[in-house]
C-alpha cells in the first residue's frame, strides 16, 4: 500500500494558531490584542513546559519577565497567543532541560507545531541583538517578525531567519531488492542510521544542493531527484526539503569528516527496523524527525 | 506536449563551477590555490562584468582591491575562482548600474549561475561584517563560508544565508478553460502579473507556507499544493520554491498591502501573453523568473 506524502505525520506541522499576519503591522490592533485575556506561551529556557494534562502550559501576559520582549504568535480559539524572549536568553542565564525531546514526544501534534514554530522565533530573537551590518543592537518590530537596527545612519531590517536543508534517500537502482543509502554521523548512538542531509547553499537549486551532499558525503552520483515533502524544524530553525533520488553504482567513498559510516540497506533490513525488532541490522531515527518519514514513504512505496 | 520541470529554463542553475566544498576547510590547500592561475571574478560593485565577448569577465588575485576579502568559489576548468568582498561593498562606497537585469540577459546560462552564486555570497559578507550575537566585529573562515565573531567571550559561528521563498500558481478547479491566478505589486510595470509568492516563516511546511500566502494575499483558499521546480534568487539570496495548488472557489480579496491587483486568467490569455502579442491581457515576467518558467510548465500541461 503506497503511502502519500500528505498521509505522513510530519512533526512541528499543522499549528492551530493562526498567524494573523495582516495584524503584525498594525500596532493599535496589536496593543489591543494584550489585554488579560492573552495567553502566554511559557518555556523553561526554550524548551516547553507542560500543564497537568501533558499539553503546552499558557499563562497571561503579566506572567512575562521584566525586560521581555513579546512576540505575537497569532489567534487560536478566539485568543490572542504570544510568546516571551527572557533577558536570560540572550544574556546566557536560561535554563531549561538539556534533551528537550522526551518533553515533545509528550505533546499533541499540534502543541508540537506551536512549540516549534515560537521556539525557532523566540530563538532568533534572543541569538540576534545586533545589527550584522553595522554592529548597532536592533529592536523588535512588526509583533516581532522582524528587528530593525536603532542605527539612524543603518537602518537595516532583520527577518527571522529559516535555512533550508535537503535530506534525501538514495536508492540504488538495477538493485535485486529495493535498497537505500543511509548514514551515521559519529555523534549518533550505536547502529543508528539516518538520511543523508545538508544545508542549500547560495546558487543552488534543491536538486543540485541534493546531489552535491550525496556525491560530498557519500561520494555516489545521483539523478533524477524528486520532492517528497517538507518539514519545519526548529533545532536551531531549519525548513527540512525531503528528497528522493537515485543512484547507479553502489561504490560509495565516505567523507571521514561528515561521516562515520554509510551504507546500503535493503527494504527488508530497514523494514526490520521499523518494526522494532531488536536484532535488526540498525536502528532508525525517532518518527519525529523527517528521515523516519521518508523511510515509511519508501518502505510503502511498493 | 507536457514540459517536465527538468526541461524548463531555470536561471541562476547549473554553474560549471565545482564548489569544492572539502578545500573549504583545508587552509594550506586553499593557500596553494591562490597562485598566479588563480582566477577572480571581477564585479562592477555587485553586478557583473563582461569581457568583450560578453562572458563573465575574470581577472587574476592580484586584481583584488587593497583590504578586500577573497571568498572561494570553487574549481572549474583546472583553475581555482575566487570572488573579491571589496571594502567599498561594505562601506557603502560601492558603484555598479542602478538595473543589472540588462546585463544579465546577456549571459551565458553558466555565467549567469556562477555570477548569482557569487553575487549571493559576495552580498551576504558585505552585510554580515558584525555578530549578530553580541555586536563585534566577524572575520571571514572556511574560504569565506563562514564568518567567525572575533569575541573571544561568543565566538559565533555565522554561515551564508538562504532564504526559503514559495512561489505559486494556484489553478481553479471546474473551470471552464485551464485558469491560474496572478498578482502584480504596485511596483510592477503597467499589465505585469506574475505568481504570488511569500517568504516561509519558521513552523511552517513548504506546503503551508504556499496556503498561507494564497490566503493572505488573495483570500483565496487553496488545497494539494504539489512542489514543480526551484531556482536560487541571488536578489538578495532565495530559494524560490515553485509551486502548484489548485483552488475551489474564484472569490478573491486583495490584500492591498501587498498586491495592486490580483485576478484569474485563461490559459488562452496566458499563452498570447507568452507569444508576446501586443494586445495580450497581460504581461509576463522575464524568462530568467521562476514565475515564467511554472507558467511554462502550466501551459503545456495538456
Amino acid at each position: 500500500m503506497r503511502v502519500k506524502p500528505t498521509d505522513l505525520d510530519i512533526a512541528f506541522a499543522g499549528s492551530p494558531v493562526d498567524r494573523a499576519d495582516r495584524l503584525r503591522t498594525d500596532a493599535s490592533a496589536l496593543e489591543a490584542l494584550k489585554g488579560p485575556q492573552a495567553r502566554l506561551l511559557l518555556l523553561d529556557g526554550l524548551a516547553p513546559r507542560l500543564d497537568g494534562q501533558g499539553a503546552l502550559a499558557w499563562g497571561s501576559l503579566a506572567d512575562a519577565e521584566p525586560g521581555a520582549e513579546i512576540v505575537f504568535l497569532g489567534l487560536m480559539d478566539g485568543a490572542a497567543c504570544f510568546a516571551q524572549v527572557a533577558p536570560a536568553l540572550w544574556q546566557g542565564g536560561a535554563k531549561g532541560p538539556r534533551n528537550m525531546f522526551p518533553l515533545l514526544s509528550a505533546l499533541s501534534p499540534g502543541d508540537m507545531a506551536t512549540f516549534g514554530g515560537a521556539k525557532a522565533l523566540v530563538d532568533w530573537h534572543a541569538r540576534h541583538r545586533f545589527c550584522a551590518r553595522c554592529g548597532s543592537p536592533t529592536e523588535l518590530a512588526k509583533g516581532g517578525w522582524q528587528r530593525n537596527c536603532t542605527s539612524p545612519a543603518c537602518k537595516a531590517e532583520h527577518f527571522p531567519r529559516v535555512d533550508p536543508v535537503t535530506i534525501m534517500l538514495v536508492e540504488l537502482a538495477g538493485a535485486p531488492e529495493p535498497t537505500v543509502l543511509l548514514g551515521r554521523q559519529p555523534m549518533f548512538p550505536p547502529l543508528n542510521y539516518s538520511a543523508l542531509a545538508g544545508f542549500v547553499e547560495p546558487g543552488e537549486t534543491i536538486e543540485e544542493a541534493v546531489a552535491r551532499e550525496i556525491e560530498e558525503e557519500a561520494g555516489v552520483r545521483a539523478r533524477d531527484v524528486s520532492y517528497v515533502v517538507s518539514q519545519p524544524w526548529p533545532f536551531v530553525s531549519s525548513l527540512m526539503i525531503g528528497c528522493h533520488a537515485w543512484a547507479d553504482s553502489p561504490e560509495i567513498t565516505i567523507d571521514r569528516n561528515e561521516l562515520d559510516d554509510a551504507r546500503w540497506f535493503t527494504r527488508t533490513e530497514v523494514a526490520r527496523a521499523m518494526d522494532g525488532d531488536a536484532d535488526a541490522a540498525l536502528k532508525l531515527p525517532p518518527r519525529f524527525a523527517i528521515a523516519h518519514q521518508l523511510l515509511r514513504w519508501w518502505l510503502a512505496r511498493g
